[in-house]
């Protein structure tokens, strides 16, 4: 074994791996410095911080920055096949994670679009080995995924629904003095979405009795809609969460070969012979 | 079969069916037809651009009805039973879809209502032959008509409460000079309803104290009462989709009489016997 | 049998009886009455109307407070034992519906609480023998039932937390000169519910960063919080749906076999069979 | 048994049990003395009532906190351990009840706080002897921590989506000019809950073309996202409520005597005894 396949292995062991010491370290010291880059940005944005604190404030970025681009060109090194890693969910993001900074020359405001960095904080539940979060959450995207087609037709229905409504408002409403803020299609359908999500801003709200009339049926209508995605997921909860718990209960008695057992049990409930 | 005869056949198969490679052309480009108009519509209510473009989107204008009224009448001359298609659901669709442009002259700002075209888009499930969205929102269709009973007996509930309520408010908070907004009793229903279901556009609210007293009560039922249609919808939804699981599991095979198999199954995927 | 015995009785079979064809038409025309009387009393709030049509909305109104009050009269001439009806909830309702009139010399603007009248709409379903609808309300109001000490618990929480939170509020942002309008500790929980439940107005809002942040809190917490209630009603909502089907398809009659009898039926509500 | 154990003992049993008629009464009496406390500073902190009525709520608060500290001197004094009491949930209400009195003069506005003692009105159903409001309240909480896991990998997610969401609208709207309101990164997240909470204060709102199209986004995720949390505490409450209803059958083990053992078992599944 070469001293460069040495060193690349080990680089390796601390970035990729959470079970030693070194890795361990390296992975908390990162998770810090993800939330601290973060909060750097936040802060900048705000008038007066960044007034007080200018220079200090670029200088932690562009820290953050080096450090970061760092780790992704070691990451890119010590990986065995580099593609993969580039191409993969997290590659993506990590660089994604260092990009806005480097633009930030060529397009005005691009920095603070390093907050994306937080979606590298997912990595907290391999981190703190957080298994059972790390199984909640495949139930929760388990469930989600099952209910994909249901959500993209019920989807579909929710946005004809506020392209008819929107324009019926524009009619009704409509116009470039109209009072309520109907000054065009797009912005009634942005009214309609605003109302049928029960958001409610009120930039936008009806003045005319018809308008208000229309506007009151299609909240009734959001109503009944609102229920719609609810009961999805939770029908779909509910299965992903039975699976779950099947794929943990399938030891059969070796004695009676009945299933159903629960997990903690070392004796069969029905025949009491040892599993 | 006569010339005339056979035209008509080729073209109730180039528009009604998506099998041939001529039918799916066709409906592609109808579908892309479709968004397109929308989109001239929705932009043309844009005060900018409309200024910018005036001619042109006017033009592309009648050039889609003019395309869709064709269509249209190509429809009734190539089905069997004209009077069938005419009184359908799709019927009735391709016929408002192009009706607001010739009411135009007549009532202004009509032509906006051409947005209802996006209803036609409904047709997207059968051309891109997406069979399992059909079933999801068949599932989705059947569990909102099942529930249909007490969604109805829920919102007259909710009327009676809203009209009882908004009653009581202009009592406490209207008059012509009422600082939150509540100048008369169907106004006060509006806010009511935009209360009840959670929008709070906020352009009426209450500003005394015993109206916001009376306000926050209602809050606090349209809490309890929002959970009603999502209980509802979840109750059917479990329902229809345990129809529909039972619906794909009910043959079973002649041969070794186990069952489960898909709705499309021609052989038992247990046995191979010819089901 | 007395002439007055006589005349009472067919009294009470028009006024509290549907089946036969007067009962039926008198209900119907009370259904009637009721809808046009709300709607006068609506319209006469309408400021424009009002001014237009004083005097006819004045007539109808006090022709329709005589026609319920005389209605009201002969169901308790009617009745046989009058205090039993008093004192039920359609009396309490009956009466309600014709006292805002009589109040109005004394107290300004009841008269617009006649719209209680509404409530006596309620009586549509058993008008129009719509059985499946009746049977569907009890179920929720059954789901209802069962959920209230859940929701009783749960509404204590909720309002434990709203005082505590607004009270935060206060001192945060409070003061007379609270830019946000939280003037005091009361409107503060007004502020608290109106967030919690995901309302929003906006008319009070918090402005510093402080109070933004608190505000973000309770909004995520709002967002849980709003899922109990629901998951409450769904769970009881199948729970009741279940006993009215086991309720409606456990017993069947010895003599004729049939089904479909309710819990309490002792007979056979088809052939009289002892169950 | 000496004199001053035995007023201990009998101080004890009036405080803290609920079955003696003096322990009873005290109770009763201590849940009027909050709720009259709590109201007292709630009033204190209306303006026009302060200005009428400002020595008498003064003296009334002091009272009250006096009657408190005594109290609290007292529970501490009779208890057998102390420090358990000191530092048990009760115990820390108790003390925080009575600290911003204390602090008021250090801290403005901090006498405010008292109104912490709501939490205290949680003992009501203790002292009601309301034992199916606490089972349910178990079942509620059990539902909830049951869900923790899930609701917190949701929460993450959540407060990703919305930092990331945030940081984009600043950058499209955002500056110290913004008409929006989008002055800062922080803001802009606050902004980003308000929306995809469904709250819509509207104090904030995007102006811009493409930033109605980003919320508009945001909303309907937030549609999707509402219906998650609702969805776990669904499952889990229904899990919770059979857990109950199994529960009320708890056989535990004539061998091993341990519990947990479901309703069909006929053998222990820890040690294999017979049920």
């Amino acid at each position: 074994m070469s001293r460069a396949k040495e060193i690349r292995d080990r680089v390796h062991e601390i970035i990729f791996e959470a079970d030693t010491p070194a890795g361990k370290a390296f992975d908390v010291g990162l998770l810090i410095a993800i939330v601290s880059s973060v909060m750097v940005v936040m802060l900048e944005s705000v008038k007066e911080i960044r007034e007080q604190f200018a220079s200090e404030l670029q200088w932690a970025e562009w820290i953050f920055t080096a450090l970061f681009t760092v780790e992704y060109l070691l990451r890119i090194y010590s990986v065995q096949k580099p593609h993969k890693y580039i191409f993969s969910f997290y590659g993506i993001v990590d660089l994604l994670a260092i990009l806005p900074s480097f633009l930030q020359p060529f397009v005005a405001g691009s920095r603070y679009l390093v907050t994306i960095r937080t979606l590298r904080l997912l990595r907290i539940f391999r981190v703190l080995k957080l298994a059972n979060y790390v199984v909640q959450g495949q139930v929760i995207s388990r469930a989600l995924r099952a209910s994909r087609a249901k959500i993209t037709v019920f989807l579909i229905a929710v946005m004809t629904l506020v392209v008819i409504v929107g324009s019926i408002m524009y009619v009704i409403e409509g116009g470039e003095e109209s009072q309520g803020g109907f000054t065009s299609i797009p912005r009634s359908i942005y009214w309609a979405i605003v109302t049928v999500t029960t958001v409610g801003y009120g930039d936008i709200a009806p003045v005319s009795d018809l308008g208000q009339a229309l506007s009151a049926v299609l909240m009734i209508m959001g109503y009944g809609i609102i229920a719609v995605p609810t009961g999805i997921v939770s029908v779909e909860l509910t299965q992903a969460q039975k699976e779950l718990e099947a794929g943990l209960n399938t030891i059969s008695c070796p004695v009676c070969s009945r299933e159903g057992h629960d997990n903690d049990a070392t004796f069969c409930k029905y025949c009491g012979g040892e599993l």
